[in-house]
């Protein structure tokens, strides 16, 4: 009955003047409505891996709708700041976005987790948390509470670097007033290990760094970090960067808009979302190690945090989680399950994939 | 032109009686014909981490086509033995199956690089070099040319585990005359150390180790191996597994088919493909890690290889790797590509993952 009532639907919305007789398909259930989207991105078009992704998502849903469900991406700026995505796509100006969620933090501090906290977790998982450990169905129990959106992971940076540093950081006493461009929960905790933290768009970043104007930056790793020419202004690129771990990223839609769609057209964005959560971190790993090549070749000098410095961090890192959790009873209940998982996984990786990591990789 | 050509195609395949009027549709392209495939695969039902992804991938093939593309996975041994699926497909037999390339590797050496190869790559680097490297249209070229498939990752066991022993191994002299149950080119390498090789069916496996017909056996990592139960009868779990430092597993279609099938119907199974390559190894990577915790509680006692034997078995590994090059073009186009990949990214992998990864897991 709803099938045919569903493919009376599509009938009547058939452009004025074709034939009404439904073509008759035995247990099919296709929508043969056609629906055009615009979709936010946080990703400069120079992001290419990012807006690439994006990209290959748009091109993923129309082919598996045969055409007819078309999302068109447009970069940071144009329908939304970049740190705006997730606000856009709540309010539903837009129906969809691809962003991390964190720039929600000031709303739902949840959002933090979502895109990976410091000293969190690699991006396997992550990934195993989000689809096998309920967490991915635990952020969409908040998303739909809090910001009336659904969410499907969509790409993954993989650990990112620690940064471009003017001059070595080899104590805690070397961070007292160093002035570094560094974004998010790693700013906080820079802040309170002594650091002058500032936030400057993109554009601003390199010249900051020429001029001394900052001391040291972080972006993200060594493919986005070489074509913003870091390189040529700072000599030492230090390693991990601790803040992320891996920083996952997400399509998110109006959950109004989401109900309203189509169970194909559903699963379309399902799927596609799930490929360039694959392809994503694939591009990137493959980029950055090319980049990296290409880096050392220029002169640059890669550090190792010192681990004086990695263990404070992660000891305030720790205070700001109980801070969050203490006033917030969603981020509370999500950091609980991250937890768990986190330590159950530390193990396995810890034995197994490390053991041959470190082999193969000729560490031990 | 086409599209029209393709319409008309669909309604004369109409069932008889329908009105033939199509239903018009402005820039849609959608198969309306429904299509019906059996697939092969090389799991048993108890394997329900990978039977369960050729599932999941039917699932979402019928989910994407709106249920006009209906796939049903069978077991091994039903279409074809579990070591058989790829030569079903390729012969034409099955349209479609899910299997590791490697049960080919009598025809055609190259698949043993499609799986993985031993001291090989890690998952996401292989994840990188055969989307992002070239890997997969290589292989898929060398598919074409001598078997006559095409195939889509669709799958990963992640690292493996070195298998359960009666008694330690401490150095090579222990492995002589040890006899183990060890498949593919791990077994190879192994015979090479000295050891004596059995091949045993899953189904015989607990029993030659609890009789003590061998002394050692591998299967696949703490999920898998804990519902086979090896450590009621053996001690000593062994890590790492350096034959299958990630093991790809393929969604394989014959070409002919494949080449028959309506544009969104390949995009149904290629997008399908590429989330059980995601989804697969986060089942895989929760589950062992919950299990590794229980044989841990029942007193398994976890030993890494030493890195004499380590090293040894690497070395013949490389002589087996030329050996291979030297007799077959095609392994060695490939084998250049990925040992260039692999350098490449072991270097990356190396630095970064592999500091954050050690400090997070609590190894540095």
């Amino acid at each position: 009955m709803r099938r045919r009532t569903f493919l009376k639907a599509a009938a009547t919305s058939a452009a004025a003047g074709a034939a009404s007789t439904v073509f008759a398909v035995p247990n099919v259930i296709v929508a043969q409505r056609t629906l055009q989207w615009q979709m936010a991105t946080s990703w400069p078009v120079a992001l290419d891996t990012l807006y690439g992704g994006a990209q290959q998502f748009a091109e993923r849903v129309a082919a598996l709708t045969g055409g007819r469900f078309q999302i068109t991406p447009n970069p940071a700026g144009k329908l939304a700041p970049g740190t705006g995505v997730v606000d856009v796509v709540a309010q539903g100006a837009v129906p969809i976005g691809h962003a991390p969620a964190y720039y929600a933090i000031g709303k739902v501090p949840a959002t933090a987790i979502a895109t990976g906290l410091p000293f969190g977790m690699t991006l396997r998982q992550t990934n195993a948390w989000f689809y096998e450990g309920g967490g991915l169905d635990l952020m969409n129990e908040v998303y739909a509470k809090r910001l009336g959106i659904i969410a499907f992971l969509a790409g993954n940076s993989g650990a990112q670097m620690g940064g471009w540093f003017r001059r070595e950081v080899n104590t805690l006493r070397d961070l007292q007033g160093l002035k570094m461009r560094i974004a998010g929960l790693g700013g906080e905790i820079m802040k309170r290990l002594g650091v002058t933290v500032q936030t400057l768009p993109p554009n601003e970043i390199f010249q900051a760094l020429q001029t001394g104007a900052v001391d040291a930056v972080e972006w993200v790793g060594p493919y986005d970090d070489e074509r913003l020419g870091f390189y040529k202004v700072a000599k030492f690129y230090y390693y991990p960067g601790w803040w992320e771990p891996s920083a996952s990223l997400e399509i998110q839609v109006n959950l109004r808009e989401w109900r309203r769609l189509p169970r194909d057209f559903q699963q379309a964005i399902r799927s596609a979302a799930m490929e360039i959560n694959m392809s994503i971190p694939a591009r990137y790993d493959a980029r950055n190690a090319a980049a990296l090549q290409k880096l050392q070749q220029e002169g640059v000098q890669l550090r190792q945090f010192p681990k004086e410095i990695m263990d404070e961090a992660q000891k305030v890192a720790r205070e700001i989680f109980n801070d969050f959790a203490a006033r917030d009873a969603d981020f509370k209940r999500v950091y609980e399950s991250w937890s768990k998982f986190k330590t159950e996984t530390d193990s396995w990786f810890g034995l197994n994939e490390f053991a041959i990591s470190g082999y193969l990789y000729g560490k031990s």
